[in-house]
């Protein structure tokens, strides 16, 4: 066995510490409440001729953050519970690297979207805190390709820099481009899935089937998984709509993407059955590929893609998703040398660009006929700087923002790989992927009758202890707990 | 062993790729934005006068809408789990026949309630998704009673044939007979019941008890089943006003189907207890029984029912319901022979007929004195045609919407039970009913720390392989059957 | 073996049966809609000119309240399940005893907060609602304390007089006292962490090792309560914010407490990791200590703490309740002898109380030049009786509220203590606790894949019944186990 050092009792906390005051202080320096959040609130109701509380952004946008926020921490932490003995891995790192995460960009979005040039602070609310909870989808799906390989610490540094870099892409693409990507397909799934395929490239482990016995799923692991997957299908909606426009614009990308996903649940099935001798269904593609409709249409889904546009896309994503958890993972793995454990590339990275090219087009398609001058305006943001822009020259920018997300994915995913590939952070060994016992205090794996039995002579209980080693071999311990089991039940 | 071909390779691909390209160019022709998410919305305001985005119908349903959306995927879907081995179908089934579902309701449900007589096209907003939502809870009731019997193309069958009637039935009983039902106590439930548990007694299995080791539930599918449970509990108020009148309409069904619900828990829980030995409470009762209240308060749940009437409402209905599981079932079964899974005659067919009945009887003793003279005329919508009804002839309206909701159920349920008896569809051979494994891939059942035990000796591991029949007595089966799995990976 | 009747079927029902039939009666005689869910609210508008639907506080509270429903229920609930055989009393009893605590908590706060003088009657909205999921919060709370020691019959005590004393304790603190205490940091966690203590502490038992083996949780049971953990942590927000004042409040109040509860993982996963040789995670720690950011800021959440105080509390928090864990648990049980199940010390009562500091001193601190002159008005509601308060005896009286929960706790908690301790309840054995099998019929513990091997002969399948001991080793036991299932089955 090769001797790796996995005891990460200094680096864990002193990162979660020092990270976590310098957090503190940063926050004491630039971040203060908006005006719709502060108590003068009051006055700046009065000073705008605001006759009602619900004009608060708040009402607006609160129960689509709420349902983001199920989205970061119950549909990404579950959807990776898959794996039959890393669930405390999947729900717990997600929840604390999401938890690091989303100061860090609240910082970072602050000084690079909303830095106030007279105060030097960074004013937040609501919507603050659902780009906060964007910023870190990006980096829980980086997670999803080195899931099980690699330790909380870092995972940490890849969420510090992974931030820092979607602070800076969304920068270039919404502000300087001046591209829209609400639901965010280029800038949180194709940049999150590139940044993290690249680092799993980067990582990669030759001896990675040392741990194949750890790399399947049980039967309730697939279920656990099954909660990440509902909750990120249900509200995909509110995710490609919780910054969108005001009004129509919310409620026409909710439509939009309520469609996409139903269409693309019927040919994810249609493709895994295919993919079968005898037509069964692959959980896999059901808890994953379900998904992709959403991700290609978080950059469309505000415009007037239509209905039945919404459809197609969902269409085709089902069936593209599918087809790569069958084909192109393999050749991923086997060819570029990317393991990709929970199948990013699948999920977010094809399906995300897919979004940002749907995105160019229906920009470079949309007309003054079909949405109203006003419209146009409202949509596309087509104000101040960008009052002369055309919907072709926006589709151009559209395009130019997909590849920018590509960019900073890749370069900032080999450069971030290389910092993770320095051996002191305490990852594990090829033979100890996928098992939480190497972070975890980890409990029994099920639940035994044979628990309950009180031995009738009290030396065969303490014999249990000094004679593990024997009877591991001969009497699997489950074996002879049903034999217990049988006779309990008849005493019953 | 009867011989059955379960192979869906060819019919499921089919189904989902025809239907959904059905969809899209039937969306492509009828379905468009409504003015509320239509980008003309800004018009819409100038002319309407409306000040503020805040008055979109958006933000007066959308919070329901994502409720009645959990309770559709999750609730249903995890509701279902009970079964030992069957929560793949489950969830899995619940999740393909919603997506479809929903796009089909979109459709009828346009075309019978909101086709515009000018354009031809159908106006959708987010009240047009919860009501397709509400007709897809429907068929997945009659999914509950037909549970691991059926094939997924035999589910999409009826739930293609189920919208559709559901949409008729709907436009006779609300337009028509302009019957109240925002919760649909007749329109959902009882028709859903009613459908599903013809379907049932059309496709009897006299021999459903050589499956009969699959059908209970182990201990952790009663707790993913609880998931289900508590998500439709505690989100039915939002179902039943999630399409209420805005404003009080939508505040008093909530509070009505809050109360209603606790006090049914309670009942539930007492007959329940009163019918074991004792005491003990049963996991079959309080997943299903407890949701009882929530049904049978669907018609009246916008009417001034009064908090108290609102708790006696769901005192009898959890009586009922638990009573049902514990003498109706047996007999539908024995007698009837009518085999309900999940006892959808106890959680919706029955509570909603209770539901029908005390609609129809607080409805005819409304009073101007309690509601008002507009309240009344509102919460009843007697406005045009129907602006000299009076309360009396309400009450009766609502009952005949009652016998529709039933007939509908019965007539449409044999008819398409009749269809589903063709033996093309590739259901399961009584012995291998409540089996995910005739339709999936399935993983290990369980995980096992003998799995990670690892020999002494290189030798015994690798015999394994080589040696399968004898060492079946001494190493666990689950050994070998990762040996296979290991293998199966490397093939990839 | 202690012989101890827990045979509840008498006990329980008479309780549900007695106490909704009660319900419905006061119910019947207080409760009444309010102008804002009465149908007469069209009138009302037209009286107060008001001019939206929007307008009804209905909109402004539904989706916070939605989510502390999902707290109440999902969230407590299964943050409960961590115990590898108490997951169906975890779940359940806590649906039971909420649905009950809600509808006394209803009267009880309506009797002490607003009983209306001229009419009688207690006039119930939406606020109520929440109101009274806070209180039942209080009970749950302090079911943590006794989970898996008490039977179901004692829980409904509990929570009678819990409520009572709650809504007590709150008349006082909230109304007289006029502390802020919006999330209830003393409220509800002061009071309903002493008062689950102390009862715990009345009902020591001496001899509870005996049931040592049931009291550790299994790796799945481990993720059941991440879900509870999840949906709490998520929810916080809205819990701080449900009752706050319109518009600015509620949504400070989400931001603070969104801020708060980030930090406290990250302190959390700190200390977790230090108190293990390896800096292996205790999930006990995940599952709690991450939440007890949102406890501590329940009073201060809509006060101006600023982000970066907010961040401070929680960083605190992490620390001090995952400490509490490794060191005041043990020191608890062993010295005071209060056993301590889900150790609600550590995640309610500790931060409850530093919640209460934090506030009396936040308040104390308030300044105009902050909050301004309107903005202190309102935050702090210093009108009517109270418009001449300032701030600095504002924070004495929130401290002095901190004294009288916590008196309310330990006081109401030793009388209603000695009260369980009455041997009428059926309580269970002390080898018996924390075993769901002593209150619900228990399915199988797990599903085995040996219950599918198809015995090659027939005649081995027809010797199972009889020939046990033999076939043992070749055929797998589950199998004669399943047989027997169908015989119990049979029998039915």
């Amino acid at each position: 066995m090769q001797h790796v050092n996995t005891n990460i009792r200094l680096t864990l906390p002193v990162v979660c510490f020092v990270w976590q005051i310098a957090m503190i202080i940063l926050f004491g320096v630039f971040i203060r409440y908006d005006e719709e959040s502060d108590t003068h609130w009051v006055e700046t109701k009065a000073h705008d001729n605001i006759t009602s509380d619900i004009e608060n952004d708040f009402y607006f946008r609160y129960p689509s953050f709420q349902d983001v926020h199920v989205m970061i921490f119950v549909g990404f932490g579950f959807l990776m519970t898959f794996l039959k003995r890393y669930s405390f891995g999947a729900v717990g790192f997600n929840f604390l690297i999401a938890s690091f995460g989303l100061q860090w960009a609240l910082l970072m979005q602050g000084w690079f979207h909303s830095l106030d040039p007279q105060t030097g602070k960074i004013f937040i609310g609501v919507e603050s805190l659902i780009n906060a909870d964007f910023c870190v989808a990006g980096c829980l799906i980086a997670y999803g390709a080195v899931l099980g390989k690699v330790s909380p610490v870092q995972l940490l540094v890849m969420t510090l820099f992974g931030v820092t870099l979607f602070a800076v892409e969304e920068y270039i693409i919404l502000n300087l481009l001046h591209a829209r990507d609400a639901g965010g397909s280029m800038v949180i799934h194709t940049f999150g899935g590139y940044y993290g395929l690249t680092i799993s490239w980067v990582l990669y482990r030759p001896n990675l089937h040392q741990s194949k016995r750890m790399q399947g799923s049980v039967y309730h692991s697939d279920i656990f998984a099954m909660i990440g997957t509902l909750f990120l299908w249900m509200f995909w909606p509110s995710f490609n709509s919780a910054i969108t426009d005001h009004g129509d614009g919310q409620h026409r990308a909710v439509i939009n993407t309520y469609l996409c996903l139903a269409s693309t649940v019927l040919t994810t099935v249609a493709i895994s059955s295919l993919s079968q001798k005898t037509g069964k269904l692959d959980m896999v593609h059901i808890q994953n590929s379900t998904l992709a409709g959403g991700v290609a249409l978080g950059t469309a889904a505000e415009f007037m893609i239509s209905p039945y546009g919404a459809l197609i896309v969902g269409f085709f994503c089902g069936i593209i998703s599918t087809m790569g958890y069958i084909f192109i993972s393999p050749f991923l793995e086997k060819t570029l040398k990317i393991q990709d454990t929970c199948g990013i590339h699948n999920l977010h990275a094809m399906p995300g660009v897919i979004g940002g090219i749907v995105g160019a087009i229906t920009a470079a398609a949309a007309s003054e006929s079909v949405y109203g001058k006003q419209g146009l305006i409202n949509t596309f943001d087509f104000t101040g700087d960008f009052k002369d822009r055309t919907v072709l020259t926006q589709g151009g920018y559209q395009a130019a923002g997909m590849c920018v997300s590509i960019v900073f994915g890749v370069v900032g995913g080999a450069i971030v790989g290389s910092i993770l590939k320095l051996p002191i952070w305490g990852d594990p060994a090829d033979e100890n992927c996928f098992d939480d016992e190497v972070y975890w205090e980890v409990s029994e794996p099920t639940f035994h009758t044979s628990m309950k039995i009180k031995p009738k002579s009290p030396i065969i209980s303490s014999q249990l202890p000094d004679e593990e080693e024997e009877h591991q071999e001969s009497i699997p311990p489950i074996l002879e707990y049903n034999n217990h089991m049988i006779h309990k039940q008849q005493d019953l």
